[in-house]
């Protein structure tokens, strides 16, 4: 995580890019790329989803890629460590959906 | 990451939520977490985006988490690590962007 | 069509929110008001989608009417229909789509 | 508003695609269109969103196309006109946002 977000502020200083990079756009970018992930299963049953061939594999792949780039770079902005975050989350989660039984 | 990613293992196992969880699913459950995200800064200009109130911070630390929450679970059922996707994909995005000089 | 148009122009008006609807923000807003939308269906199976409770069937219809308010105040600022605009793009489509056969 | 239902009725029914076109999946890619949508705006400042040239307009001409289309088909799925679903809601919404005085 740590290699992750400093090669990621190295990407955006050498393309002079911080400018651009408010979290208001951030969040917009992290959204389209949340989008174009989904639009690969839009027209796929639910059942169909779960297998898919390599190229699907591969594209999948590089969405993920684009959604964890921009989330990362949102989370930094606020001293936040994504990871963190879930784990801090899924305790709340925790309590609000108690294990039946 | 491993960490994570067997914690959500467990959790969604003492729900029995994993039928719920195609790809399919977890890919819409991701677009809408990040809209929620989004929704925080609708109304604000970029510049005013960048410094909140502690309140406003924890709000978005929330959505992080849920965001990467759906995240790490879509990708692990393609045996999938979000951090080396982004990595790969920054490969790529260098190639396709490359440093002006 | 016009007297939504005029209706929304008066509704803006009337609470000065003009400042705060550029076109940047009405998209992002249209966008999360979709993501409402499909999150009703979020985890239904395709088939169980096509019948829905009186009471979901509510639902959808204001978050319907809110994805239509802000398609048209996005649209009016640029002058555009977007009864117009889906006939202009249906035609593109129907090149794009032939019919087989 | 009714032209175009039928128009989509028939272009839906010539193509066969009714199979695909379960609430859950016109839900989602009514989502992916409004995203695609937002994608123009997203590294504009607001007020530069205000003003676009002609190449510009014709592609927020098209995707607002897109957006109108299946939130069209959507709604048609329970009788629902997208227009008169906007009145409703904004009947609402006034009631939740008075005008101040």
């Amino acid at each position: 995580m740590k290699k992750l977000q400093s090669n990621l502020a190295q990407f955006v200083e050498e393309r002079d890019w911080e400018q651009f990079h408010s979290p208001k756009n951030l969040a917009m970018a992290l959204s389209v790329e949340a989008a174009e992930l989904m639009e690969i299963f839009q027209w796929m049953e639910s059942a169909e989803s779960r297998t898919v061939d390599a190229a699907t594999r591969r594209h999948i792949e590089e969405e993920v890629g684009d959604v964890m780039i921009y989330l990362t770079m949102l989370a930094g902005k606020f001293d936040l460590d994504p990871i963190e975050a879930a784990h801090k989350k899924m305790v709340l989660n925790a309590g609000k959906y108690p294990v039946s039984g």
